[in-house]
């Protein structure tokens, strides 16, 4: 990998050090010859008055390509950087980016007031585009679209469609695809630059366009969206509206934020904890994390006041606190198991499939496993306490623990889904604190029945 | 989302259809009408028999554009359908897949005498493409590249490159970038398709190249090569070796499918479970989740027999049972929180941060969140068993065991990877199995020391 000919860290103070003396044009020399990704990356480690001389120096459409580049997650920063600049400047900046990454910009600021100015102080072209994509929800395909694109008519030849394209090539988000379009703009065919480089330059668009189209609905969750071009290995996929009016592309590299941000929100639902916390202090972190675990110590009492209804029963056995942890534990196991198994197959979503068919399934599986399970400890618990019903016991606790803990898994999510909720709140330390409630429940009634054997 | 005409299951009837009645002009107009990725799901859909027929009425070229589409979970699959072709259909299929899809299939036949009476009957070209790549190292870079890119020399005007890369259009994974090498083949530079198309005809390649070249190694972590393919938004990146020389690209549609097998794989790690399990059966499904829950059994049989060791403090003193799993199952919460972050943050790699700095994080992080759980449960447990002692035991075992849980959780990942093992392989069940018996040694020994005020 080898992406700067110095070190960053290099990289950063040499152009510190030319911002600090006044050297525009050494600055713009280095600063723009770099690749916009790793402008942005050392744009990030200025400090507000060498951001300041930046403003000065990039023109508004050299920062804007800047600004491009910024990752999904870092939209939070670029906040900051617009409220110091001049109106004028940021409004000029906003309209020089691409549309679909100025709405996220203007999303993140918390001050309205401030976007209306930068949308006045804008191009009517790319306040236009803006206020077409700005109001689409969150996380849908609307959302995510660009409205620079290049459409063309069925009636052009592919020279043409070439000459035109050539006209629109500084503008738009990706020339590899044209799109054809009739006169209400309904989306017809489409045709990727490989196909008009191969094709004879007479050869008309209505001949050779592809319309078996794959296309998006506008209000389209954004994992369908990646889910398609993942499958049909698209560089862009065209959104529609109702009428199957084109409406914007959705390109592949945004398709790539989108898998990592899923990726990341779904491994972070798993463990109960943002994966991405990026803090400055071990205060910061503990306050991101406290909410959750103080929230399943509450959820655990019960489980506590339920062992603690028990407390005869141990000090008759004492034996039988010995195995609470270990079935508590092994139960949390496979439940987190078949929840894993259950969320992800509800965010691929390529499965519908149906609640009882999956009921039974489960259940199947964790009466295979809990036996499995159930028999091993039967055996280890019966020759480790010299107890043959102690091992009985322990063995039917722990393989009906699994069963239940195995189905709560699995659908939980499932209900919660159900019932508009967001699947991935149901963690795997969520599951495991439910499942030790129940585990102890089935733990200490079964042994409550055989109390006269132990001895 | 419109894919078909009608729904799947009446395109596969109609197809199935077809195929039993014999009509091969209706079969091929319909079937080659379909998008590949269509056409691989339907084709998954069919019998042996009706695959049999399949072989007959298609070519290779048009075969192999179908098995180009499976996904690379399905590889497996494939096995089965190339070992029912005759041989020289097979190899011919094989000579016309993309040569790194074709790899791909070629290391999933267990029956290596196959493969070499496939590869003698390819034709030489594809065969020599073929024997370049199949021994790469899995998941770096050269397995995940294609050896079908276009290169051109310096020297070129842009209406000469242009010229060729129209030549090669058929032939080549993609035609949106074109590679400039010099006369030993070393990388020089690249040149995007749009850039072609805005500069004039008789410029020179060597005035508008871009130098800044953004390279993989050959043997770069895939996960390496996803991250430069999302961070600097590439439809291409390639792959030199050591002689900077051009030995492959890698498209980003390639990238899609490592982000979704990492995201699966870093998921599946996490709940130790494989997530995208497919399985027919329960009996096969619990086959594949047994072995992980029978070893966290054994594992969490020390935790059981070191709680044995307590056996008479619990029955002096049988109200410490009730806390046993509210401190474990809270500290295995806590661990896994660290343990997620921790592995997110090595899989990222953005950050090699020094292990002593992230262990006092982690330590001062463990200890706010110890401190503040501890206080709540000291509070609760003091008023809810009227007994400030008690509470004072259980909030002060409570805290450290978090503090401890956390650290392992941040830490143990860490050490795998210093002595070369899979951070994965540290899951959550396991990390919380671990800090069970660490809880509990912490709590029980805290307890003896207070025994006498327990009463």
């Amino acid at each position: 990998m080898e992406v700067f000919e110095r070190s960053f860290e290099e990289s950063v103070a040499s152009l510190e050090t030319m911002l600090r003396n006044g050297r525009m044009t050494r600055f713009r020399t280095e600063f723009l010859a770099l690749h916009n990704y790793d402008q942005a990356k050392i744009f990030a480690e200025f400090d507000s008055e060498e951001r300041q001389k930046v403003y000065q120096y990039l023109a508004p459409g050299e920062i804007a390509d800047v600004f491009d580049a910024f990752e999904s997650d870092n939209i939070q920063l670029s906040e900051g950087y617009f409220l110091e600049m001049e109106n004028s400047y940021a409004a000029a900046v906003l309209g020089e980016m691409f549309a679909d990454n100025a709405v996220d910009i203007l999303n993140s600021i918390e001050n309205k007031e401030k976007v209306n100015i930068y949308m006045h102080l804008m191009p009517n072209t790319s306040a236009r585009e803006i206020s077409q994509l700005i109001n689409y929800i969150d996380e849908t395909a609307g959302a995510i679209m660009t409205t620079e694109f290049v459409t063309i008519q069925e009636e052009f030849t592919v020279k043409q469609a070439y000459d035109h394209l050539k006209g629109a090539a500084q503008q738009a988000e990706t020339i590899y695809y044209v799109y054809v379009v009739d006169e209400d703009n309904r989306l017809k065919g489409v045709i990727s630059l490989r196909d008009l480089i191969v094709n004879e330059d007479d050869s008309l668009i209505s001949d050779i366009l592809n319309n078996r189209l794959i296309t998006v609905q506008v209000n389209d969750d954004q994992v369908e969206v990646a889910k398609m071009v993942q499958d049909y290995d698209l560089l862009a996929l065209p959104v529609v509206g109702f009428d199957h009016e084109l409406l914007g592309i959705i390109t592949v590299d945004d398709v790539l934020d989108v898998m990592q941000e899923e990726a990341d929100s779904d491994y972070s639902g798993l463990a109960a904890v943002d994966v991405n916390e990026n803090h400055a202090t071990p205060i910061q972190a503990s306050k991101s994390r406290l909410p959750w675990l103080v929230t399943l110590l509450f959820l655990g009492m019960g489980t506590a006041s339920l062992i603690s209804q028990f407390e005869g029963l141990i000090s008759t056995a004492p034996v039988l606190s010995s195995f609470v942890t270990l079935i508590t534990g092994t139960a949390g196991n496979a439940g987190t198991q078949s929840l894993a198994v259950a969320i992800r197959k509800l965010t691929n979503k390529s499965e519908e499939d149906a609640f009882f068919a999956s009921f039974w399934f489960e259940l199947l599986t964790g009466v295979a496993t809990g036996l499995v399970v159930g028999i091993v400890i039967a055996i280890v618990a019966s020759i480790w306490k010299g107890n043959l019903f102690l091992g009985i016991i322990i063995g039917v606790a722990m393989a009906s623990a699994i069963v239940v803990a195995n189905l709560a898994g699995s659908l939980i999510p499932k209900v919660m889904v159900k019932f508009g909720f967001d699947p991935a709140v149901a963690s795997g330390p969520f599951i495991s604190t439910l499942s030790d409630l129940t585990s102890v429940f089935i733990y200490f009634t079964i042994a409550s029945l055989f109390l006269s054997h132990l001895s």
